[in-house]
């Protein structure tokens, strides 16, 4: 059996690590306060039996299972149920409920680990060879729909597991450009380039289980992407093993090459091939980083002042403000009220308040974070240039560092919590988005009236809050997570909430999503976002590039139906089914 | 008449501004120095007379011409020769030689000039529905070969020239976002925006005379990328006519949607369609923006400053050094050395290096230009960051405002030399390439080694001379600029130099070009860029995105054989000729 490492079968993170609020004593009211849920009273499911699963059979044949076990080896190819269902699903909340709820409609057949790029290529071209799927897995931490094979696909599915290629193989350390293997999860590649002195200041909230490879594949942006930029901007070179030969995108700063390939891999989610290497911009440890606190009377001031810090001379490292609601949420979740904490949040920030806003009321206050980096003397001026603007928005500067542990403490820990609601009969995710400036304050109020709409029509308490991760020049990113409590059915109810938000983005002029991909998830959404003709374009890239709909097949966008469009071969012996958006179902 | 202005029709700029150099004593030994012409005694050519063109008669037909003229009215739809001749080539020497040696081997049929994105769509929709090919028209400095005819096609040609559409429609000041027609040329938008306290920060050495949309289109850089980004950093949103509808990218600060349409289009010089709008960032005008002046002893120590400066905290807006040749020309071409720059260059700068350096050899020395703009405090503390790294890397600052201007007085001045230096018997042009920090030295000398071998081959006096034109993190841009005496065949001579430079940067690991695209001209290495994979990739993108080639055909790539790729559909009443690079000619 392989050595690599997965997280459980049905949720975040490795065995024996989950959330818990024995430490928090402000988050069982807060739960009952948000979606009616007394933790006190409810009861919380036990772990799933892996044996009540009902997972289908592989249909790969002994030949096909030899010559991949030719490749890689015995050790390394297997059609084991448990390998089979990790493989299934990324870790979104569907796919939680999907596995709890015993609905496994399609697995791979076949998961395999090349040690090597060779190994992938010969991988690649034997399943092409014999017409079947491939889908590659990284972290398994995806949570567009991005890993599901098809139900409706009859072909043999290849999981391509990525897990071996972990490796940072060489730091040019004149140009900051590190390369590192696809497979290498956050914590693994960061150790690597640590060592040698070297960062990649890409921390995305799934850092601890997802890989450079997935990051590229969806586009992923990181807490300290304001500095360090999205993954778009880190990836400078790519290799990608594609049908009879790898593509190869040499390093290079910018270039005026024709439209760019670099660009079409990113975001690519498997479709184009895979990626078996980056080489990323990597930068030294910074001498100095830390992470400070504001709070703002009100959601427009706070956006105010990160629109004028983004369009000022200052660089921060990380620019984040919450809404009301979820810096009342990040209050609740605080460990144990001691020193500093509560001192804060129960006798100074009131009294502070009174004073500066001249009122008690804190149900409008907003918390924001935001990242200073460098040598300590620039770290410094950038903090006194934003901290000029944040006063003239009426914001206040939390003095001490505990804010910024608050922060560091808290930042992978969401995963988690999602698991244990599920436990206890909620659900929570995520929907996450960019529009410019002029446009967050009514994306933001649209996506709360269209959750509460949801709510309404299906006739339950839920929740919703918010908070602005990115900014960039022109605008920025805004993260929502929603939750409740759910009645008959899961699936049903959180598609209701899902796409009433996923609406009212695009009915907003807000993309679908800002760094976590398309996959099944925002596909049906992605013609109002670029509209069809851009679709149009995007489906003659699959089409041209994969003319047998062997990679990843149906992922961003549906497998198009054989009589369109009139240029394209149909594919060999494929089903006529067109794809159901799963967010439909 | 159409109101549009276009250059001469065999030269850059327009009617009665040229380079000169009675003002610039040190220009002519220069010359005599570099490529052994002597100014004094060679004759100049005369401005070439339109009438001894041969030029072919129009294949467009009555009733396409009638169809043409009905969408945008007779002013506006032209067969006429001379607006037929001036939208056959761009300006790169190539174009020049070829326009002043009477090789016009295929015009466009017909100029279109329609006055908005809809008469644009009627047009496009005309065309293809009479199968006739569409090639854009901004502001024709192409210098890449991307606006001229294929010489085999048989089908009417149209140059749809975007002049009428020139204006900034709007300006989301909170977002600092500019919705900016196709057509408008630098100094007009850039005037637009000045009027309302906003710049767009781009600024390419053919501003005077190219527009957005042909930014968009070649994917260009500016003198001040490093603080404004490239042209592919400042278009966020696009709007692009495809037949039957427009693609439409609303402006988004980042997105996840998938692999980037928007970074499909950037670079895509018209082979995706006529680029209609750019929605572009805009910033407000800095109160500060100083361009200030080094000496570094040599390359070497200027390269290594440069890469410290890009690594460190600094924020340049322009980061700029000339190599010992280029420096030298710099110098000689100087305006009439009075005051400040005679002490500087003739007395002062010796002595300092005398003293620095301890001698007072100049032929190693390098000009460097850095740029700071922002807040007068912020500027200030910039210079601050960056000198003290000047100084480790040996260099010295030179006080005072001369230099600045210098740079201003010059920088838009390049393209008129080269029409001068051919008028003298001379060609002058120019090739730039991007690679990591790690490589430069090696593409730098690399490019002079090959040119050199060119002109030995030929047997002539050749000058190579280069600068270092935008940073990034991992890399930077070189410039290359080079020159010599033409013997017997302008053109062959031409091939053989521009052949040997570019070969050497895909053989260093460098790109084929930085920000002035591929066209016909650098299309041969495309392949060795970008890896055949990529080369695959790009070509199902445009066969599935114009099935027929009516867009630009035989661009960025040549036209595909009739018998490949198997899935695309043959192209209706084409040619079977596959396009011959021009540079193999």
């Amino acid at each position: 059996m392989t050595d690599v490492k997965h997280m459980k079968w049905w949720g975040w993170g490795v065995d024996g690590v989950g959330f818990h609020y024995e430490d928090k004593p402000g988050f069982a009211p807060f739960v009952k306060y948000a979606v009616g849920l007394d933790l006190l009273t409810a009861t919380r499911a036990g772990e799933p039996s892996f044996s009540d699963l009902k997972v289908g059979k592989s249909n790969a044949t002994a030949a096909f299972v030899k010559t991949l076990t030719g490749v890689v080896g015995a050790k390394h190819v297997t059609t084991d149920d448990m390998a089979r269902v990790v493989h299934t699903y990324g870790k979104s909340i569907r796919d939680l409920m999907r596995v709890r709820g015993n609905l496994i409609l399609r697995s791979p057949d076949v998961v395999v680990y090349p040690a090597d790029e060779a190994e992938v290529q010969k991988i690649v071209d034997a399943a092409v060879a014999a017409n079947a799927v491939i889908i590659p897995f990284g972290g398994g931490s995806n949570i567009g729909g991005s890993l599901e094979p098809m139900p409706e696909e009859k072909r043999t599915i290849v999981s391509l597991d990525l897990g071996r290629l972990s490796k940072v193989i060489d730091i040019d350390t004149d140009s900051g450009l590190a390369r590192i293997q696809a497979g290498a999860q956050g914590p693994d590649l960061e150790a690597q380039l640590n060592a040698q002195g070297w960062t990649i200041g890409h921390f995305p909230d799934s850092f601890t289980h997802s890989t450079i490879g997935g990051w590229v594949a969806t586009r992923s942006s990181g807490m300290q992407s304001d500095k360090y930029g999205d993954i778009a901007d880190i990836a400078r070179g790519l290799r990608v093993v594609r049908p009879g030969g790898a593509l190869v995108l040499r390093p290079l700063p910018s270039t005026s090459s024709g439209p760019s390939v670099r660009e079409m891999i990113l975001g690519s989610e498997g479709r184009l091939g895979v990626i078996t290497e980056v080489t990323a911009q990597v930068h030294r440890i910074p001498a100095k980083r830390d992470v400070y606190a504001y709070f703002f009377p009100n959601w427009e001031a706070g956006i105010a002042a990160m629109q004028e810090i983004s369009e000022s001379d200052a660089a921060p490292s990380i620019t984040r403000i919450s809404d009301a609601r979820e810096t009342g949420f990040s209050l609740a979740t605080s460990k144990d009220r001691k020193g500093l904490d509560k001192f804060m949040a129960g006798t100074l920030l009131p009294w502070i308040m009174s004073v500066a806003w001249g009122k008690k009321n804190l149900d409008q206050i907003c918390l924001s974070f935001i990242g200073y980096e460098g040598s300590p003397s620039h770290a410094k001026r950038q903090r006194k240039l934003v901290e000029k603007i944040i006063r003239k928005h009426k914001g206040l500067t939390i003095i001490g560092t505990g804010p910024g542990v608050l922060y560091d403490q808290k930042k992978f820990d969401t995963p988690y919590l999602r698991d244990f609601l599920l436990d206890m009969g909620a659900a929570g995710d995520v929907s996450e988005t960019a529009a410019p400036w002029s446009k967050l304050n009514q994306v933001h109020d649209a996506a709360y009236a269209a959750a509460q709409g949801a709510y309404d029509q299906i006739g339950i308490q839920g929740w919703i809050m918010s908070h602005m991760s990115h900014s960039y020049h022109s605008g920025a990113c805004l993260y929502f997570t929603f939750a409740f409590v759910f009645d008959k059915d899961p699936i049903a109810e959180y598609d209701v909430v899902k796409k009433a938000i996923q609406q009212s983005f695009v009915d907003n002029d807000a993309t679908i999503s800002h760094h976590h991909g398309v996959g099944l998830e925002h596909s049906p959404w992605l013609s109002e976002d670029i509209s069809p003709e851009g679709v149009k374009i995007m489906a003659g890239l699959f089409a041209s590039s994969d003319a047998n709909d062997n990679f990843n097949p149906g992922k961003i966008l549906p497998r198009p139906k054989v009589t369109t469009p009139a240029t394209r071969k149909p594919a060999a012996k494929k089903a006529p089914v067109a794809r159901k958006p799963a967010s439909k179902k």
